[in-house]
């Protein structure tokens, strides 16, 4: 007994030492869905100050992220460097990563099955409801249980995962705030959700939504490979004529075509672009704070209006540009700040601290 | 004594629970540097690749990475992506992030302290040579006894970084095979460092050297800030004047202005651009492979004259491309690339495995 003891102690401090060493960028989660029937995996990542000392329990967006596993490190990666201050270009955000268990049949709207060298591809298809009814009424609701979320969400996702971004877009249009289109399938069941979009873009109403749609290199040039130039020739189309007619729409939309890219490259530069894009004109002149703190403010509330979502400067941030000012001794405008910050985070032990050491100056 | 045993298993239990669900991408490590008298960390990526069951153990090139805590998570999802068969952009790479103790004694050429609102600045600068010697004699043969490296090293440095690898680059050439350099602080100690480039460069002989040269936007513009208006301007005289210069020596390099970033924001885009930029070539035409597989070898032999060093292709990728080609029916092609990969690899159990599928047929 004693012997099997030890033998356990000795596993878990190797164990635990192991843990010690490993530089962890997230937890695995996982949860059973009635909707799906099935055990499904799902990794969080929080952002640096989510349980930073000293910090207000404040709340964040969430970007939810199809293909989880795939994409998780390096989104994880962009987010966690746009969102550093003072220049932050996108606000701090948690991301959910949605490992797959069958992609094809989740992520595709319909069910079509195709028969190439003599063998049925796809033939799991077209159960892309049930996928969307388990984010919206499990998956999403089990992430606001656990963590501090703010009803702002992003769905990004690449190829099949492009195509159901745009199939919840269009279709589910009030589920996720933002959608990240990565050189989506819109090829899948005969271009039935391109041909069916623009009706549906000028009869909804989008505003308060965004998308951003990435387009790679036309491989189909170089390989003559029929179903590939296809898949170009869908998203081009979708982009210069089907995603204009959304003018009246209020959608927030940019499409961009990336030369440079293949459909396996893409995501990375699409992926920071996309988020630069959702946020744009959050990037505060820090600079220029110290004699004008209220442009805090102007940016905040321009940026706010545009995606139709109220966002707050970080507690953070502001207690750094406060401190940015106390260095070139603007005293009134680190107070203004400081005040700002108390505001928008009641009983901030920071600002307050910062506050007081400004009343000795 | 029972139940300290007992609260030591709990909290290894639970630490060992801790470990299982978090999502790792790296280890840290420890060393202490006679040279630069204290203990430092360095955090290391190994590729999917390197502890593969299946897999030949080969041996990898590697990136080294000034402020590695910062840069360690991006740099490692950028290669872990670029590096995705079958369409690879670069080569699968080992990561060493080098943390810093003291950024401003290590990564300076030459001591040069300033004075700015009544204050010292860079006091402790200019223990630049401490710390090349410390990667040359103690951080590299380290990493070369613990991990299976090739003699390929790529040197990332942004900032005060930069400065550091555009220095190493002048004067201990050999040291890296390419060079990285995000927004170099060229302008350090009376641009001393882009002053006496322009000689080093047309003496010295820099082939199979590469550098990387990325400059952020302006920002001097907005703010009117004299030293922000200096960093920028050497860097665009170094990018424009001074590298044109070494063209006879032989150096490979790109310089690339980024308008849309500012200092803080370039790393990312300009890592992923810079890697590209030295492994240029190396992506197969995988679609023509089937047909032509010899182009494996003539891009391999392209790309490895290019950059001075002899790559091959990865194992895992040759099988995956000869699975390709077996799913076609061009069993002459798959034999070719399976042998190809057993060159490569002697006694490869998975190229033997595929060929022995292949008798079959």
């Amino acid at each position: 007994m004693k012997k099997i003891l030890s033998i356990i102690v000795c596993l878990c401090f190797l164990s635990s030492l192991w843990a010690q060493e490993n530089i962890s960028i997230g937890t695995r989660q996982k949860m059973y869905s009635p909707i799906l029937k099935e055990n499904r995996e799902y990794w969080v990542y929080l952002p640096p100050s989510y349980n930073a000392l000293g910090l207000s329990k404040t709340s964040y967006p969430v970007i939810y992220l199809l293909d989880g596993a795939e994409n998780f490190q390096s989104v994880a990666a962009i987010q966690q460097w746009l969102s550093k201050g003072p220049y932050t270009h996108i606000p701090e955000m948690i991301i959910v990563g949605i490992v797959n268990t069958d992609r094809t049949r989740d992520l595709t709207p319909t069910q079509s099955s195709i028969q190439r060298n003599g063998k049925t591809l796809f033939a799991n298809s077209g159960k892309g409801d049930n996928f969307i009814a388990f984010l919206k009424d499990e998956l999403i609701p089990e992430v606001s249980r656990n963590y501090r979320t703010q009803d702002y969400r992003i769905l990004i996702g690449h190829s099949f995962g492009g195509l159901m971004a745009i199939q919840i877009l269009l279709k589910h249009t009030e589920l996720f705030n933002a959608y990240v289109a990565l050189d989506p399938s819109l090829w899948w069941d005969n271009k039935r959700l391109h041909n069916e979009a623009a009706d549906i873009l000028t009869r909804k109403d989008f505003r308060g939504r965004s998308l951003y749609l990435a387009q790679a290199s036309d491989e189909a040039a170089m390989s003559k490979d029929t179903a590939l130039s296809v898949h170009w020739a869908t998203i081009k189309n979708f982009s210069a004529n089907v995603l204009p007619q959304s003018a009246k729409a209020g959608l927030l939309y940019q499409s961009e075509y990336y030369e440079q890219e293949d459909h396996g490259s893409i995501p990375i530069p699409a992926t920071y672009d996309a988020l630069r894009f959702i946020f744009k004109g959050i990037t505060l002149p820090v600079k220029n704070l110290p004699d004008n703190p209220a442009l805090i403010t102007q940016h905040y509330h321009a940026v706010s209006s545009r995606i139709g979502f109220q966002l707050i400067p970080s507690e953070q941030l502001l207690n750094d540009i406060a401190r940015y000012c106390m260095s070139l001794e603007k005293w009134q405008s680190a107070r203004t700040i400081l005040e700002m910050n108390l505001k928008n985070y009641p009983g901030s032990t920071s600002a307050t601290a910062l506050l007081k050491e400004l009343q000795k100056k």
